[in-house]
C-alpha cells in the first residue's frame, strides 16, 4: 500500500464546521470557539478485543468506533463537531478494507456534519483504531455524572443488552436484523441529550459497559446511592426470546449499547419523557436516587422482593478507560 | 494488573490550567477558550516500529511520545496546555513499567504546566501509545506551512541527525551522552516558536521525518521552491566523528529531531536570530525560497556546485501521518 496516496484518498474535500480554521494538512488542526465550551474524549478499539475483523465488516468497525466516541459527547450534552483518527495498520490489511473503515466513520460523521481534522497512520502487527472527538456545549451546560441528587428519578434510554445480543446473533448466524444493527450501527443519543439542554439539571453517563458499571460511576461521582428495580430495566423482546438464559445478565453488564443513564429531579422528569417522545425514543424510569448510606455512593438492585448491592462488575476487557 | 487501581494511580491529583472545567472523571473533558485559537494533533507510536521496548526505558518511551506531539504544537506557534493518552497494553507489561511511561510523559508535561485530561487504557498484543495534544495560540497567529513566500530565508533550529545518531549509539553501545539524550529526551521548540509570536509572518514545520520530507511539505503547501545548500545544514560534530559514512544521509532524512524548519522574510530574519540567541538556541540559514518553477513546489539541494531535486524520501515507516 502506498501510504501517501492512501492518506490523500481519505482526506476530506472540504469542511463544514465554520469554527474550523485549519483542518488536515499542517502539523496540527486549529479551531476557534468563543461562545461555547469545548468537550473532548478519546476511545480506542483493538482487533480481537473490542471487535473481530473476521466477524465484522470494516465499514462497521469504523462506524462503531466513531459511535462509541460520539456517545461520550452525547453523555456530556455536547454537539459533535470534529474527530481525529489514529490507526495502526498490519501489513495484511488491504487498502480497500481501510477505505471501508473510513467510509463507515464518515457515514456516521456526516449525520452530525462532523469534520475529520487530523489523525495518524502507522504500521504495526495488530489493528488498532483510536478516535479523538470534539464537541461544543453551551457554557455551564455540560452534563456531569456528579450531578445526581437524592430524590432524583433514575432513567435509561432505549433498551439494554441489544448490542451484546446482536454480537451473539452474528456469532451464531442468527438472522435478527434489528439486533445485529444495534451491534454494528449503534445510535449515540446525541439528539436526545441536546433536547435536554433546557433542563436545569440532569446527570448523564453513557452506558458503554453496562448499567452495573456506569451506575456505580454515577453513584460514586455524585456520592449518592442508586436504587434500581430489576423488573423495570427495558429490554427488547427478541433478546429474551432468543437468549432466555443469558438476557438477564446482559441488561446489567452487556456492553456497548451506548444508551444514556440519567438522573433528574422528579419535577423535570415529565419534560425528559416529553423530549424523548418528541424524537420517538423510549426512556424508562428504572429506579431512584437516595443519600449515600455508607459514606460513598453505591448501587442497589431490587429483584423478586430482595435488594442486593450491585457491584461494578460484568463485561470488562480492560476497556474501562478514563472517559 | 488491576486496571482500576492502575487508572486511579495515574490520575492527576489536581489541574493547573485555569481554562479546564472538567478533567478526567467523566465521559469527556471540558474546557473553555474565548480569546485564543485552539490547536490539536494526535501522534501514535508502536513498539517495534517507533521505538523498541528492549532498547528504550519506559520512562523515555513516554517522554518521547509526548515530545513528538508537543513538537507539532510548537510548529503551530501554540502553547501546550492539555494531553490525552490512549495506550494498548500487552499482558506481559508490568504495572511498574507503565507507571514509568506515565512518569516520563508527566515529567515533560510538567515543564509546560500541561494537564492530562483524559485517555483510554485497553488490552492488546502490541504496545501502542497514542497521544492527543491541545494548545492555545493567539488569534490568527498560528504558524502554517503554507506561509512561505518567494524571497524568504529558509532556516532550521538546532542540529539535524542527532536523534538518529543517538539511536545508533544505543544500538552499538556507544556512550555518547549528548546524542543519546537527544534521542531519548528531545526538546520540542515551544519556547522558540512562542518567541516568534511578534513576527508578522513565519512558516513553520516540525522536522519529524527529516528536512527532505518536511521541506517538500512546506514547498508543496506554500507552492514555492525551496533551495537548500548542503554545506549549511547544521550538525553536531560528534555525529560526523562517530558516523562518518552515515551522518550526511541523516541530515536529510534522519527522523525525530523535532527541530523546526522555517521560512521568513529577509527583514524579519534578524529578529528570528535574536530571539533564538535570547534562549541559547542555534538557528541556521540553510537556503532560500523562490517561485515554484514547475507548477508545484519542489525542493532543490546544492552540493559541491551541483543542484539536484530533493525528493520527499528517506526515513519512513508509514509514520508520515496527516499532522
Amino acid at each position: 500500500m502506498d501510504e501517501f496516496s492512501f492518506i490523500d484518498s481519505i482526506k476530506p474535500d472540504s469542511y463544514r464546521q465554520s469554527s474550523l480554521i485549519k483542518g488536515i494538512d499542517d502539523d496540527a488542526a486549529v479551531f476557534r470557539q468563543n461562545t461555547r465550551d469545548i468537550v473532548t474524549a478519546v476511545d480506542t478499539m483493538v482487533d480481537g478485543v473490542h471487535f473481530s475483523r473476521e466477524a465484522m465488516e470494516p465499514y462497521y468497525i469504523g462506524y462503531r468506533a466513531l459511535a462509541a466516541n460520539i456517545s461520550d459527547l452525547a453523555a456530556m450534552g455536547a454537539e459533535p463537531v470534529f474527530f481525529m483518527v489514529s490507526i495502526v495498520i498490519p501489513s495484511d490489511w488491504e487498502e480497500q478494507e481501510l477505505r471501508e473503515v473510513y467510509r463507515g466513520m464518515n457515514s456516521l460523521g456526516d449525520e452530525y456534519r462532523m469534520d475529520m481534522i487530523g489523525g495518524d497512520t502507522v504500521s504495526g502487527k495488530e489493528f488498532v483504531i483510536s478516535i479523538t472527538v470534539f464537541g461544543y456545549v453551551e457554557r455551564n451546560k455540560a452534563r456531569y455524572r456528579t450531578a445526581a441528587l437524592p430524590g432524583d428519578i433514575l432513567f435509561v434510554t432505549g433498551t439494554l443488552g441489544d448490542s451484546r445480543a446482536g454480537l451473539e446473533c452474528m456469532k451464531k448466524n442468527i438472522n435478527n436484523e434489528y439486533l445485529i444493527k444495534r451491534h454494528c450501527e449503534p445510535t449515540p443519543r446525541v439528539t436526545f441529550a441536546e433536547q435536554l439542554s433546557s433542563l436545569k439539571r440532569v446527570a448523564l453517563n453513557d452506558v458503554s459497559d453496562g448499567i452495573a458499571s456506569e451506575g456505580n460511576e454515577v453513584a460514586r461521582a455524585s456520592c449518592v446511592d442508586l436504587h434500581i428495580t430489576y423488573d423495570s430495566i427495558p429490554y427488547h423482546s427478541s433478546v429474551a426470546e432468543l437468549f432466555p438464559d443469558q438476557y438477564q445478565g446482559w441488561f446489567l453488564s452487556g456492553g456497548e449499547d451506548f444508551e444514556l443513564l440519567g438522573a433528574v429531579s422528579e419535577h423535570e422528569w415529565l419534560e425528559v419523557q416529553q423530549k424523548a417522545e418528541d424524537i420517538n425514543l423510549t426512556v424508562t424510569k428504572i429506579g431512584y436516587v437516595s443519600d449515600a448510606t455508607e459514606g460513598k455512593g453505591l448501587v442497589y438492585l431490587t429483584k423478586d422482593g430482595q435488594t442486593e448491592r450491585l457491584e461494578k462488575s460484568g463485561y470488562t476487557h480492560l476497556q474501562e478507560g478514563r472517559d
